[in-house]
C-alpha cells in the first residue's frame, strides 16, 4: 500500500468542515482506502459466493443435511437468499461459483467444481494438495473476472453445509487452540450435538498432519474456503479492497495471509460474528470489524451490511467541503 | 405499537431461507419496524437538522466561536457538510431549520427562529418556557411537513456551537449525575478547558431550578435540542420510526420521552458516540445503538451511518425467499 497517499489523506481529513477526527472510523477507512487505491472508489462492489460440500456432515455435525448446499445455490441463482437481498441494497453484483457442491453444477452458477464435496475429515483427507490448488485457482479466477468487469471492492462469501466444522479445525490448526475454544454452534447445533462437533474436530486434528498451508487446506479442507483465500489474494494483487465477512471468511483471510502476507493490507473486516472462535481469529489477524450485529449467517452478509460504511468513507473523502471552501482560516 | 404485527414478523423471520435468528439485529429491527409500521418501509428517509446558538459560549466552553454555527448552516444549505454527503449516500432529503442561530436566517433554511441564540446558562435562563414551547413546535412542524411529503423515517440532527454544554447539563438535570460524569470534549476541548466546561455546567445546575421538562429546557436550554424533541414526538405520533443520532439527539430523545412517553417505542438508536455521557444517556433510555464507530460529530451523521442497516432489515422482511419457496418442509 502507498504510505504517501495515506499521509496525504490523513492531512486532508483535517481540512474538512468538521472537528478533527470526529468522523472516527470513517476517517480511518478513508485513509486505508487511499493507501490501497490512491483515490478511494468502491462504487462497484462484487459479491463472490463460493459453494462446496463437506464429507464430514456424515458425522452429524450440522442441523441441515448436505442437500441444503445445492438448494441454497439454487436460491442464490434465483435471487432469494439473504445475500441477494443485501447485495441489491448495496448495488453489488452476485456471482456464485460452484467449487465442490455434491451434484450437478446449477445453471446460473460458475462451474469450477473440483470434486463432489470433500472427504470426511474425521477419517480421511478433505482433498489432495492438487485439488486444494485448483480450489484456490477458482477463487483467483473469480476475482480476476470481477475486477476485469470493473469491480473495485470484493466481498467473498460462502455456502457449504458443514463448513464451520472445517473452519474451526483450520483455526485450531493455525493457532494451536483446542477444539473447545474454536467450536461454535454453526447453523444452530447445541448440547450433545455441539459436543459431537468438538469431538469430530478433535478427530480431524489428530488424524491429519501438514506442513504447508496448502497441505492444511488439503487435509482439513473446505473447497470453498480455499477458493475464498484465492479470491482475496487476487484482489489484493490488483490493489482492490476486500471486505471480509464473518468467521469462515476470516479463516480464509488467515489462509490468504499465510500464502501471501501482503494481502493483509487490503482487508477491511465487516462484522464480528456470534460464532465462537471468530474473536480468536480476529485477534490473530489483529482485525477490528466495523459491525457487531449478532449475525451468524455467512454468505457474505456481514460484509454486505458493513459495505455502506466503506462507501460513506469514500464519499467523505470525495465530496465534503473544506474550511477553506467556507472561507475559514485554519 | 402493534404487538400482533411484531409477533407475525417474528414468526415470518423463521420461515426465511436462513438458520433461525442468524441475521441477528437485522431481524430484531424488522420486528421493531413491523410493530411501528405494519409493513416495514423506510425507503424515504428525511434528515431534519435544527440549528441554534448558545450564549454559554461566552464562557469559553468550546473550541469554535459562535459564528461557526451560521457558517455551518451555510455549509448545510450548500451541501458540503458531512451530513449532506452521508444523506446523499442513503438517499435522504436534508432540511435545515433555524430555530435560534444568532444572525439572519439564511436562504435555503427554514425560518423558525425563536430568538438570537439562548442566554448564557451559567448566569441566566436559556429562554422562557414560552420560547421553549415555540422551539418544540418548530420541531413538530418540521416532522409534520417531512411526513406530509412522504418521509417514512426521520433522522433528527443538530448544529449549535456550545450545544454539548447544554446537553450535558440536561443529562445531569434528568439523571442526577455529576458534571464530571456527563461532560465530554465536545468538538475537542481538553485539559483546563474541559475542566472549565465542567465548572460552567456545575454553575448552570446550581443556578437553575425547574419542575417540568419544559422548565428544564427553558433554564438549561438548547433551542435546537427542544426542537429535536418536538420532531421526535410528531414522528412517533405518525407511526414513523425515528433514527437517533449521538449524544445530543439522545438527550433530545430523553426530553421527548419525558414529554410523551409513547415516543420511546419509535426510536432506533444509531450510534454510540465517543462523547462522554452518551453511555449514561443510553443506559437511562435502555437503548442499544447499532454502531460504535468513534464518531462524535452530530448533525445526524451517526444515524445516517446506521440507516442502511434499517433499510436492509426492511428489505429482508420484504424480499427473501422462504423455505416453502424452495420446496423445503420445516
Amino acid at each position: 500500500v502507498r504510505k504517501e497517499e495515506m499521509e496525504k489523506m490523513t492531512a486532508y481529513m483535517d481540512t474538512l468542515t468538521k472537528p478533527q477526527g470526529s468522523l472516527g472510523r470513517l476517517e480511518e477507512l478513508a485513509v486505508k482506502l487511499a493507501g490501497i487505491q490512491g483515490k478511494p472508489d468502491v462504487s462497484r462492489p462484487a459479491v463472490l459466493v463460493f459453494a462446496g460440500d463437506h464429507g464430514v456432515t456424515a458425522e452429524g455435525v450440522s442441523l441441515y443435511g448436505k442437500e441444503v448446499t445445492q438448494l441454497m445455490v439454487h436460491n442464490f441463482v434465483q435471487g432469494g437468499a439473504a445475500i441477494n437481498v443485501l447485495a441489491e441494497e448495496i448495488g453489488a453484483s452476485v456471482t456464485v461459483t460452484d467449487v465442490g457442491v455434491a451434484g450437478d453444477t446449477l445453471f446460473g452458477s460458475v462451474d469450477a467444481k473440483v470434486k463432489q464435496g470433500t472427504g470426511n475429515i474425521a477419517r480421511e483427507a478433505a482433498m489432495t494438495t492438487g485439488e486444494a490448488s485448483l480450489a484456490i485457482d477458482a477463487g483467483i479466477e473469480a476475482s480476476e473476472r470481477a475486477i476485469a468487469q470493473g469491480a473495485n471492492l470484493i466481498i467473498p462469501g460462502e455456502m457449504g453445509i458443514g463448513n464451520t466444522t472445517a473452519t474451526s479445525a483450520l483455526l485450531a490448526a493455525w493457532t494451536g487452540a483446542s477444539p473447545e475454544e474454536v467450536t461454535g454452534s454453526g447453523t444452530g447445533v447445541t448440547g450433545e450435538q455441539l459436543q459431537l462437533k468438538q469431538e469430530v474436530i478433535g478427530m480431524a486434528l489428530e488424524r491429519a498432519s501438514w506442513e504447508s498451508t496448502l497441505e492444511a487446506f488439503a487435509e482439513i479442507g473446505g473447497l470453498e474456503i480455499a477458493a475464498m483465500s484465492g479470491a482475496m489474494i487476487e484482489a489484493a494483487k490488483n490493489r482492490t479492497p476486500v471486505l471480509i465477512d464473518g468467521f469462515i471468511a476470516s479463516i480464509a483471510a488467515m489462509g490468504a495471509v499465510r500464502l501471501a502476507p501482503f494481502t493483509a493490507d487490503y482487508f477491511i473486516f465487516g462484522h464480528l460474528s456470534a460464532e465462537a472462535g471468530h474473536k480468536l481469529a480476529l485477534e490473530t489477524l489483529k482485525a477490528e470489524p466495523l459491525l457487531e450485529l449478532k449475525m451468524r449467517l455467512g454468505e457474505g452478509t456481514g460484509a454486505a451490511a458493513a459495505y455502506p460504511l466503506v462507501s460513506m468513507a469514500a464519499a467523505i473523502a470525495d465530496r465534503m467541503a473544506t474550511f477553506a471552501d467556507l472561507g475559514i482560516k485554519q
